[in-house]
């Protein structure tokens, strides 16, 4: 472990040393690694599927909140500058899981693509709130901060779904399924992203390591947890 | 015309009078519509085709241009509601005929969505300017301001493309191949848009005027002139 990450070619972190400030500096590579390649990822589908919306208004909407993901992109990359850490090496470990998520959950319609977006961007919150608990006060205040926006996505989503459900009451249980389907997959990528850098980097020593074990399973509880509010809140069964 | 507008449910134009100043803001509503429209088409297309990208480099720098665009749009829109007009309304008349100029020009991979981008916004910047030549000068300001950048979208995609063409100078045929027909497209699909506004919208008459008519064909052929130009920087036969 000691000096690994000097012959490891795709590595963000600097030349390795054992100590708690090292092992807390791959934690963060990890951490916005993840963040950012999931914000990218999500602003090119997102981008790609308000083409296909049904009307020009919920185009520049959902246009929008994809040029978002992209601003927080940029916020997360340029942090990870500032760490002295390269975003293309912290963002290309997490490159093939968070495609094969993208690949195993393609939506069939704008209205899938619609609940894609509210839940699994719902559930990245959670989990990086979470994470935020753990994490030095400058960073968690980063991390939190991407959240506090005068229009949450969320909250558009949740509008638009709901009066999509009210236009057409037969989306209802589609949805519900393919929501179903989405907590699942997302549940199973994140313990996949989370178990494989645990194992992989070490991380289960140091600052960051209750995040891992038992906490975990809270951790996942909670998600679910929440994940069935929402789908409540939409009328929905989860 | 003195009051068709009127009955026009997707007029984007104020209750109609026939006096100049209404004719001006006709044609601001179609110049602005037009524009809105097809900047939120490139974000859309360009955002959805970086994600084919080589590399992770090429996937953010493709990301921030397609951003770019969604922000010139969001100007753009800005603008036609400051004058009292409805950016919806102004947009839906070119809905069409952008939507049928991105389907007769699908890439087939990668570097032809580069090189699309590349030749249709130079030739979309090098159209409005000159159209600015003929705004009052606070239109003029804002239709200009939007092609002052740091960073202009045609040299990062300028530089991007001759490093392909250097990587791999098999590439040079299909791309002047594709480069022809791009030119064609955006030409034949320019001179629609204007001809029938032009017809349709009334704005023969009208301190625009000058637009319509033979300066057209100088303007088309000023076009082509440019687009040649900057094929001969790419090493392509236009």
């Amino acid at each position: 472990m000691t000096n690994g990450t000097r012959t490891e070619p795709d590595s963000a972190y600097g030349p390795g040393s054992s100590d708690d400030g090292d092992i807390y500096r791959r934690f963060l590579a990890d951490l916005f690694g993840v963040m950012a390649y999931g914000e990218l990822s999500a602003f090119e589908r997102m981008s790609s599927d308000a083409r296909f919306s049904p009307t020009l208004h919920d185009r520049t909407v959902l246009g929008r909140l994809a040029v978002r993901e992209y601003e927080h992109f940029e916020c997360v990359t340029e942090h990870l500058v500032k760490l002295g850490l390269d975003p293309e090496a912290a963002m290309r470990p997490f490159q093939p899981s968070v495609d094969a998520f993208h690949d195993r959950t393609r939506p069939a319609d704008w209205f899938e693509s619609l609940m894609k977006f509210y839940v699994t961007d719902a559930i990245s919150d959670d989990f990086y709130q979470s994470v935020a608990a753990r994490l030095d006060p400058a960073t968690a205040e980063l991390v939190l901060g991407l959240k506090e926006e005068a229009e949450p996505a969320g909250e558009v989503l949740e509008a638009r779904l709901q009066q999509a459900l009210a236009d057409d009451p037969r989306l209802a249980s589609r949805l519900a399924l393919w929501g179903r389907r989405l907590v699942g997959e997302a549940l199973t990528q994140a313990q996949r992203v989370v178990l494989e850098r645990a194992v992989g980097g070490g991380h289960l020593q140091g600052p960051a390591q209750g995040v891992y074990g038992d906490e975990l399973k809270t951790l996942f509880a909670e998600l679910t947890r929440n994940h069935s509010r929402r789908m409540s809140r939409l009328g929905l069964t989860a």
